[in-house]
């Protein structure tokens, strides 16, 4: 059963990143502390109004472009935890381009790595302690989201063995580049019982994925932490899903 | 047989790029015009020696993190060919970190990516119209590195599927996504008669791979060139080769 202590999820004000929040909060065991993270927590309604009847739920701001933002919600979260560790992080803000060969620019290019693929490891490089402080706490289970887990939210269109479309260059780039920093967090996370794998959402309607997407967010984040709860030990590790289950090729 | 009629190499000043010069003005056709780039022509002794008694070599200079470079290079290119195409691009030039998780940095990540990914993005870019024209100037022939191509030199430590030993944070995440831009640019540019294709060129003794690499540069070059001569048509683009020949995973 999913059911992870502590959890943090960034891009947490809209879309997927705020179904995740609720549907969290609906688990038979919810977090007992859900850190939901965004650029703007000002702006923020939606998410606001969740946290306004649920004391578990803290919005507090993270920019995954701007290091000092990631730095102050460290401090935040550590000063709320006490010594308690992180149980699952989930790299969910991302930003999409639709260029083409012609189009793509190298400012735009830049900015959607920094935001996609930089942007989650320098949060979980941030974080990371924390990570350990929870997989360490329970050192004799198998490694698991419950225990202590990196999530990083990819897209089909991130994998270079099913291109078969073309387009998206700057989202296409960061999304194969997360996957190549998951399967290096998994590699170097596993000693320490620390699981990180990607997780396709689905083409959702998003701001991102648009009025004519496949799915609504419920469908996408049932799916996505139906695949979370089966992430089981060194199985569930370094591995790629869609929301379906289904794994996909690199 | 390999002949392309022009060529064009980025980083051609050392390693793997001054050894593709050097083969080149080898073959039994060899270019009637190869334009070697490097950032610094100015101290590119070994390479300007090359060109000093082969005046098909032109030595120009092109950074691929500087947009007006590339600009320049092109025009200077243009006036060159007076119309003619370009044949085969190899973008070769490239940069590395040996950085582990906690040494990565938000800098390096992003100086990397515009080195490794968006720098041979742009180039193509720049240089696709002539890339355009050289494969109308042969529309009978099946695609090929003589008629249109674009060779990115990419490495197994870009490949996801076969990543067993992390580190290399911005160069591994780097170069998957330039083989991603490698699979669009072959899907893209299908249509128009022109090949794209990444190639691993071996752990080299070069400045980028130190003196206990595993093999020279003679080896690594001639291998590449055995394996550009041998794609052909839609079984030769979009593909991920190692110098030895044989087909990397994703």
């Amino acid at each position: 059963m999913l059911s992870p202590k502590i959890v943090l999820i960034t891009g947490a004000n809209r879309g997927i990143g705020l179904e995740f929040v609720k549907q969290f909060l609906l688990l038979k065991s919810p977090p007992k502390v859900l850190f939901a993270c965004c650029r703007q927590p000002d702006t923020a309604k939606d998410l606001k109004g969740l946290a306004t009847g649920n004391p578990s739920v803290h919005v507090l701001k993270l920019d995954v472009c701007d290091q000092s933002s990631i730095d102050n919600a460290k401090k935040f979260v550590e000063s709320k935890l006490q010594g308690e560790g992180l149980n699952l992080l989930i790299n969910n803000a991302g930003i999409i381009d639709r260029t083409n060969i012609y189009e793509a620019s190298r400012e735009e290019m830049a900015k959607i790595y920094e935001t996609n693929a930089i942007g989650p490891l320098m949060v979980v490089q941030s974080f990371l302690p924390l990570l350990k402080q929870a997989a360490r706490a329970d050192f004799s289970a198998p490694m698991s989201c419950n225990r202590a887990a990196i999530i990083n939210i990819s897209t089909t269109l991130g994998s270079i063995s099913e291109n078969s479309s073309s387009g998206y260059y700057g989202y296409r780039a960061s999304k194969a580049a997360l996957n190549m920093i998951t399967t290096n967090m998994s590699l170097d996370l596993k000693a320490e019982g620390i699981l990180a794998t990607a997780i396709h959402p689905g083409w959702v309607r998003t701001d991102m994925g648009g009025p004519d997407a496949a799915i609504d967010t419920v469908t996408s984040v049932r799916g996505v932490m139906a695949v979370m709860e089966k992430l089981q030990g060194e199985e569930g590790t370094g591995k790629y899903y869609a929301y379906s289950g289904h794994q996909i090729g690199w």
